[in-house]
């Protein structure tokens, strides 16, 4: 079985040009099969500014209409995506940038309207253009093509529904979903990229790295209060990969991903 | 040899969407390998405008500095491109958008500050991020292992320089830099769509159509002011492909290319 690293970088990468050429140039010198998913960054923001649009947000998530939709495409798919490419082109990476829509590698569904609680009161909530996955989201056949002709797919977070329309969609989930789909193909790794060295002892602590979890230590890491908040759906979600095939993920800072082939980035979370 | 179908569709295609659900369903179900190469149309402008960016020519051609640029890669790589591609693949049509940059698939040069007469007056002209094609512009053997594969390409007009720069380059100029480099492994047709159904006798009358030209009937054509202004170059342009090894340049009507398996698509300019 061919090895796959799947990486994931977000806004605190992709909006800082140096970090990003330094990220870039390690991805380039990863050996064997890989894929980058990238997500937005404040230049949406900054658009939808630009021409005068504001963001509409429910409970700390995003509203995607139509205008916003137009937007995050041009963005991501357009202005991201593309320079990302070039740049991992001039580092001799054979990047090809690709939406879910291209060659139909990621379809999703919109999310349907739900309720949700706002203020103690249960309301009608329409996400707009948001697109879901679901288990056979990912188009491995047509994926495998590419990558076994040493294609490096940088995939930008927009998805399409199959009938023409395109959705937005989150990149931890894409990246999440496209490990786990191409685990039966690959020995898959899942990294993603954010703005601390991994899970720490200590959050204040950058020297407090936990090299290595598994679902026992996860427990007791759990109960005696030491990953809490934000950091436990995150690693929740990585063992829900791993126990869906994923080999391991790996959670870590994108400035460090030269030190990924001695093996001394960020946390590894395993069985 | 397989058969590769290339066609160019601009703004006035594009622009009308009743017009471009039409073309986008005769194209899907033209047989055989082919590629789609789209232009631009008023949402660049229209964009533009919106965020306060004003477009500047020299002599009928736009100068395309950074922020033009920036909005050029938005429109014409993610929002018109991705849409195209969802399009077609609703109709079945495995579609995968690109740009130049994406496998290095096209490269270009950015084009050197040169020499313009403007007004009588010899004046140094910069005209931004415009890359000129090259002879060894088309990297085939990537390209193939998209065709062979099912793959139909779809091409926005930004191309890069290898160094990580991108450049707004010439629809018109890529589909035939294409058909000229693909002709050495496929059997290659260009098809140019515009607004009228193909070359006229009479330019106010649509149904003086005429169905073929080859190189001594174009010379008569010529001499006899039946073909003059705009339509000269797009035939000198057409003859040149075709001395180059493209087997037929086709140019015709967007709304017609249903009967292009029927060969009653505009006019056919061969040898």
């Amino acid at each position: 079985m061919e090895k796959l690293r799947i990486i994931k970088i977000g806004g605190n990468v992709i909006d800082h040009s140096e970090k990003l050429h330094g990220f870039l140039k390690a991805f380039s010198n990863l050996s064997g099969y890989k894929i980058l998913v990238h997500g937005g960054g404040i230049m949406a923001t900054k658009l939808a500014e630009d021409i005068g649009l504001q963001a509409k947000m429910i409970q700390g998530r995003r509203v995607t209409d139509i205008e916003t939709l137009k937007i995050v495409t041009m963005v991501y798919a357009g202005l991201i995506n593309k320079n990302l490419v070039a740049q991992l082109q001039m580092n001799q990476c054979n990047a090809i940038g690709l939406s879910g829509a291209d060659a139909n590698l990621i379809k999703a569904q919109k999310r349907p309207v739900q309720d949700v609680n706002i203020e103690g009161k249960n309301q009608q909530v329409d996400f707009g253009y948001v697109g879901d996955l679901f288990e056979k989201s990912v188009n491995t056949e047509n994926l495998a093509v590419l990558l076994d002709n040493n294609f490096t797919p940088v995939f930008s977070a927009i998805t399409h529904d199959g009938k023409s329309q395109l959705l937005n969609t989150n990149a931890d989930t894409i990246a999440s979903a496209l490990a786990v789909s191409l685990s039966k193909k690959y020995e898959t790794s899942l990294i993603y990229c954010f703005e601390k060295k991994g899970v720490l002892m200590d959050v204040e602590n950058e020297n407090s790295l936990i090299a290595e979890i598994n679902e026992p230590s996860f427990e007791k890491l759990k109960n005696d209060h030491i990953i809490h908040s934000g950091m436990l759906p995150k690693l929740q979600n990585a063992f829900d990969a791993i126990n869906k095939g994923v080999k391991e993920v790996l959670i870590g800072k994108a400035d460090e991903l030269a030190s990924f082939n001695n093996h001394t980035f960020g946390t590894r979370i395993i069985k």
